[in-house]
């Protein structure tokens, strides 16, 4: 067969192009838009690709082919990638491996995905301490094509137990004939293998560092982490939490490869919840029926004020949420963080009766609207605004920490939860005030 | 004068012990504990701080302190460092620096702190096209001291231009007597001044490379943007998104350092817009007054209906406004969200709906609460949660997308913000479905 490249108007298409197009691909398209890139390209882009999408890629490929690309990926991508499988296909790829890629695959695979151990690469750069420094970077010239960075280079004794850390930079600016062991850092910072990937995160984020080695308990290192890996957990994390506080479980792919099944899904549970928290809601208001039968002006207030605590509760549960998750405030904070609600709630809570008083005011004054008793009412809608918004503001601040304490996910006080607790709490503070205030007057 | 180390027993502190006494220190005691650390301790720390943390520890200092700690800092650092301080301030530190370093921070205090530009470090490793591998190596390795990083080496021409990069991994593994334009890559990721910094982390992170450089309209290279800085860029900008979906303005400092004064100020504004936007929910139920004096059982679901509103809009707009930071939808992908978010409405309505009914028809079973017209009362509240909750995820869903073709920022469309809106409708709509059903039966 004669082949010619010429006859073949073949379809061309760039990297950015494919990936514009991606969301809107179905598998089998991206395959073959992915078959169109020139090979370095379609390297490039696979690498950029999340496990997922790798994964949608790989799954129309023969065997072979998907062999060839496996066999790019360093071990911590190929862990992440399987986990996208079934267990049967999962057994099947990592037979694709070659043996010693497939054992440190399979050590990955015991880990959590969101802890150290499970983000971590274990293939990293390692010297002994008595090697002399142009020894160690004759050794590392060899070992650095296998490596995913050289840049840390750790210092192990014959148990694999981390001695200490030196940089490839201060290799190249020592001495050649010291010993590595005078030229280390003895003080390197380290995290345990179960660590919680966020925390990790902070660790490297806090220390400007672009790894940090995973110990065992005997200091023995297992991995890496390094920093490329904590941006994508960084991002992963803030969004998760985002969604959390924004009142629905969160997704586990990006927002337009959701399937509206899922999406649904996600979404459903959270409102169910709050639709049977507004079911006290009724309740309680079917309690003072009679009340608003006799004056109906007080319903006009209503939204306003159960609003003004769940908006109120809203900014309190993310600031507090927030700081929690970047490690700013703390459970033993508790008493100071209610002290700084407290006081806020109450000054915003004046703020805003203030300005609902001059509404009700100025409503009586040009449209007499509502009658000699204006100013008892507009008196009870305001202390009811103080009393709403301070309780919204110390329950949304509370909530996330009551949470954690009880090991719960302090995300889980969305601003909807509180939002809902603050209706029911609303409508009895505002009922009971005009009860007690307007009796007589209006009721 | 004799000094004794024994006889003075000097109070000593960890790291660890003074970054946890840390945020509930006064500036006075920051410095003093800061003086306790052992000096490299002290310098480690030092450099972990926030520019913020830095000022504080700065402003205490004597002119003598200050210079030496000045001078240890990398320009773009000590750029971010200046904008902490007032002009006069900030004129007295740049005549500490060296000329070579203020002629440096000066260019870059011409940036937005925001923007590449502003983030980016001067200082990063470049070699010429024509040295072999050998003398670059030998040259990084002279010039390594004063760079942040010599992991990528960016080949420049004369002029400054940008010809390729290697990474010295590379350089190291390349036959010594190769020229450098023979081992570089042409195809540099680069990133323009002006670019927003969030767009900067995005490119960093979706290439999973370690710096990209910053050049200018003529591919002169100004400086380049390391993956360190990316990670806290990447933190922050979720923290102020979130705290906007929240409702309240961003804060500019972490939760516990921000005085009671600037938290009050950064959440009353959007609080007391939204009250006003109440005002006009008082109005809409002024319309419907004599409705529900006429059927005050109408009023008792009024909050669940306003409520479920808000909540699925809180939902929606939180997984827009996330989605378009993550660049994962985009304005032309309007129609798509369209139609997911009008299906995904109308789903949850139908489910929301069937529970509310389901309520309405157990108590109307059981108590008989709501008389004979229950089933028609039940259907009222039905469909306008569908109505309601429909067009909650709508506008949730499209606002961010309107705010961001206005030229504003989507994530202003806050979920309180949201539910707002939906107070509004909910009562329109309630009211008036009612009006419709309930005429000459309970109306």
């Amino acid at each position: 067969m004669v082949e010619s490249t010429e006859d073949i108007p073949r379809e061309t298409l760039t990297t950015e192009e494919l990936r514009d197009a991606w969301p809107v691909l179905d598998a089998e398209e991206r395959l073959a838009g992915f078959r169109l890139l020139p090979r370095d390209e379609a390297e490039d882009f696979y690498f950029e690709l999340s496990s997922r999408g790798q994964a949608s890629v790989l799954e129309g490929m023969a065997a072979r082919e998907r062999r060839a690309w496996l066999r790019l990926m360093p071990p911590d991508d190929v862990a992440d990638l399987l986990m996208e499988f079934g267990l049967d296909e999962r057994r099947e790829l990592l037979t694709m491996l070659d043996d010693s890629t497939r054992r440190e695959v399979n050590a990955l695979l015991a880990y959590a995905e969101d802890e150290a151990g499970g983000l971590m690469n274990p293939r990293f750069a390692r010297v002994r301490p008595e090697m002399t420094v142009e020894e160690a970077i004759r050794y590392l010239r060899r070992q650095a094509p296998s490596l995913e960075t050289i840049y840390y280079v750790y210092v192990l004794d014959g148990e694999q137990r981390l001695l200490g850390v030196v940089s490839f930079r201060e290799l190249l600016l020592a001495p050649g004939e010291k010993t590595v062991r005078e030229v280390m850092h003895e003080d390197v910072i380290t995290v345990p293998e179960a660590m919680d990937q966020e925390a990790v995160a902070r660790i490297i984020a806090q220390h400007d560092i672009l790894a940090v080695p995973v110990v065992d308990a005997e200091r023995r290192v297992k991995g890496i982490v390094t920093v490329d890996d904590v941006v994508d957990v960084v991002e992963t994390e803030a969004t998760e939490d985002m969604q959390k506080i924004g009142g629905l479980a969160a997704l586990d792919a990006p927002y337009l490869q959701t399937s509206l099944r899922e999406m649904i899904r996600k979404r459903a549970g959270w409102l169910m919840v709050l639709l049977v928290g507004q079911m006290f809601t009724i309740s309680a208001l079917a309690l003072y029926q009679e009340r608003f039968e006799t004056a109906a002006v007080l319903v006009l207030f209503l939204p306003m004020i159960i609003s003004s605590g769940g908006n109120s509760g809203s900014q309190a549960t993310t600031l507090v949420i927030r700081a929690m998750a970047l490690g700013q405030v703390r459970l033993r904070d508790w008493w100071r963080i209610l002290r700084r609600e407290l006081a806020s709630g109450l000054v915003l809570g004046l703020l805003l009766a203030g300005l609902g008083l001059t509404r009700i005011a100025l409503g009586e004054m040009w449209f007499h609207e509502y009658g000699v008793h204006w100013f008892v009412l507009g008196s009870t809608v305001m202390l009811s605004l103080v009393a709403v918004v301070t309780l919204g503001t110390l329950i949304g601040a509370l909530l996330p920490l009551v949470l954690r304490k009880l090991g719960f996910d302090p995300a889980s006080a969305s601003a909807p939860v509180v939002a809902t607790m603050l209706d029911l709490s609303g409508v009895l503070i505002y009922f009971t005030l005009a009860q007690a205030l307007l009796h007589g007057r209006l009721l």
